[in-house]
């Protein structure tokens, strides 16, 4: 295996993108309901309008708009009510000039209405007519039929991750069966004799195993399955052959700490063993998160990831490349950042693009104060006490206090 | 049922709190790893130290700082290598002043060491000792036993909406069993004579049921779990019949349709009938939203919340009100918004607060541009083009081009 040279965000990004362009998930279809931060696979296209038909959005007469013309609180017109529209039932009449029809917010429009006059600007003058004291347009109260969705058209967009209002509109459409994208299946493998489970007490020396927990609610968080969670010991065979027969059921391994160059940093020479892309990124310039690994093996389609044992370079690692690819791959959207005004100066960490965990409070004109969370590299607390963080260029001259910087939500 | 003015938010915000004192959900005790989106039921004090130990966070030789004191490239202090730590054990020897041992990135440092010297500053003398050119402070390159989390320390607070570095830092401190508020328990009715269902062919005049899914999907956002979704025509008894037996399995019973004051709105008496408590708002100043309805019954402890048919009213006053209450009542904080800068006017809707939904498009300074997205009330599409909502005062005079505006992401 050749050493790399160290990359930058984007250089390992575009590596990433290029190696791994055959990992687009496959498609299933599921119940329309059941697709709650699911990702849409196709364009959705409507297949009736919506509403179905001239809809009414207040009580009250529809109207030809024509006949109120010129009517106004003083000048009323008088016109003969023929019917009232029930709701869910077709509207039975036709409007002909000088005629009314009841109906209820939500119902039909009668043929020959093109509006609505609202009850409150009318009054019964006797059993079959009503005085109208408001001039309205045509369209005036009305949703038309197709106006909300289009038979036809796409309303719902490929790589849509769905929220409540995207099932919704699935519903007012009539779509119950959705094409959305597979989930990847993660593997996340933790290396090191130091490492001990979460149970029971610890000897001295020994660290308890994060990284297969923090990362695989990363890994669920970003709508993935998680496969397999294994701690192994620092043991080149026995991480190998871990490696090998999880490529069989993942999409994605990870395999955290030994990515590094020391004497028991395996992971580079494995991941370049067992794939036919081969490692082509092994370092990137972030602080935290350098001693990163990137494979690809094209005949098992897995995407070989060695993240740095420290826990808040994995997750942000994680992050930065794996949840990133999946939402390139299926078209997403990146998630919205927010703005906030740093707090303090910031020193670049010089070539290293650096990210730098923010807690926010809300600052007396709204805008959001974004305090850096400090603490010596590796300390989990940083993290959690954290809101946010922020990701400074490769070149950045660092943060000056008071300027406004781009943060990414936890 | 006594007809009650129109509340501001802050208003019915306020009664609903009061009234629904009662409803902090119950405390349930899980496995730490499949935490993740539950709500800390309590603070979570660590009853170890992280680490455990004082550990190194590179790998080299742990030494008394004080013996490096005046060292330099070109003077070096040439130490004795008593030993070597082996990560996962228990450092055996004791460092005294001359003295050093290797210790690799995350191993325990030996007792009388208190800092460690990186190994590219050093080199090897002989077999049995190196050469130090570099001074090292006491704490040098350590994270000391308890730095991260002090055994007795709270470390998460009650509250917490768990994210993976929260799973990740429960992980680190042995911490397996967690408490975390049961979630809600929510029904939501849909009514209305027009309504069908997702499936199968539509008659003129039917509209399909849209609130059942999205306000389904919301809940099930915030954490809650649908127990019932009906559909239900605009018939008093079967809609009292159903709200009745709901409420003896849900800790939420939402109706959507029926809240005005029309004919057939019997919401508000059905929901004073059935509760102890009785209606205590009806009628928000909030557009769109106004027709709703929170009421109380302390026996069955059931939140009744009747809202607009209007879907996307519905969504909002859901999250406006259902959502911030189970926020508020497990002491959660409010999710963090974005800022933008809106791109037109936007009027005000005189004595009314407007929700204005907006799509986010990144500007040319990394702010956002929030343009308002523009329909006719009640097209669900509105809702599914936009990234996110500000909320304007009461008695705002609207928004004037230019101006920041916070907006919450859907």
């Amino acid at each position: 295996m050749r050493l790399l040279n160290v990359d930058t965000i984007d250089e390992a990004r575009g590596k990433l993108l290029e190696n791994a362009a055959g990992k687009i998930p496959g498609v299933e279809y599921i119940d329309f309901s059941k697709g709650r931060n699911r990702v849409l696979a196709e364009d959705i296209t409507a297949a009736e309008n919506v509403p179905g038909f001239n809809k009414s959005t207040v009580d009250g007469y529809a109207v030809r708009a024509k006949d109120t013309q010129g009517v106004s609180e003083s000048i009323p017109v008088f016109l003969d009510v023929v019917g009232e529209v029930s709701m869910g039932e077709a509207a039975a009449k036709i409007i002909f000039p000088g005629q009314a029809c009841y109906v209820p917010t939500g119902g039909m429009l009668p043929e020959g209405a093109d509006s609505v006059v609202m009850i409150e600007h009318t009054e019964k003058f006797d059993e079959n007519s009503i005085a109208v004291y408001d001039s309205v347009s045509v369209g005036r109260n009305v949703i038309s039929a197709g106006e909300d969705i289009g038979m036809g058209t796409v309303f719902l967009r490929k790589g849509t991750l769905m929220r409540p209002q995207d099932t919704g509109v699935l519903a007012s459409a009539g779509v119950s069966q959705i094409p959305v994208f597979k989930p990847w299946k993660v593997t996340v493998i933790s290396t090191g004799d130091e490492l001990a489970g979460a149970d029971g007490a610890i000897k001295p020396g020994q660290t308890r195993d994060i990284n297969t927990h923090s990362l695989s609610a990363a890994a669920e968080k970003n709508g993935f399955v998680v496969a397999e969670k294994l701690v192994l010991k620092d043991d080149r065979d026995a991480i190998k052959n871990a490696i090998s027969k999880t490529m069989d059921v993942s999409d994605v391994v990870i395999v955290s700490g030994g990515s590094s160059q020391g004497d028991k940093d395996y992971t580079a020479d494995i991941m370049d063993e067992l794939s036919d892309v081969g490692v082509f990124t092994h370092g990137i310039a972030v602080k935290p998160g350098k001693p990163t690994i990137l494979a690809y093996d094209g005949k098992s389609g897995t995407i070989l990831a060695g993240l740095p044992g420290h826990p808040v370079a994995a997750l942000l690692i994680f992050e930065l490349f794996i949840a990133w690819l999946y939402r390139q791959l299926t078209c997403q959207k990146e998630p919205k950042k927010t703005i906030a005004r740093i707090t303090e100066n910031v020193p670049s960490a010089g070539g290293k693009a650096t990210c730098m965990p923010l807690e926010l409070k809300e600052g007396s004109d709204g805008v959001y104060d974004a305090i850096p969370v400090l603490g010596k590299s590796g300390l989990m607390t940083v993290l959690t006490r954290a809101d946010g963080y922020t990701l400074t260029d490769t070149n950045s001259e660092g943060l000056k206090q008071g300027e406004f910087v781009e943060v990414t939500l936890f």
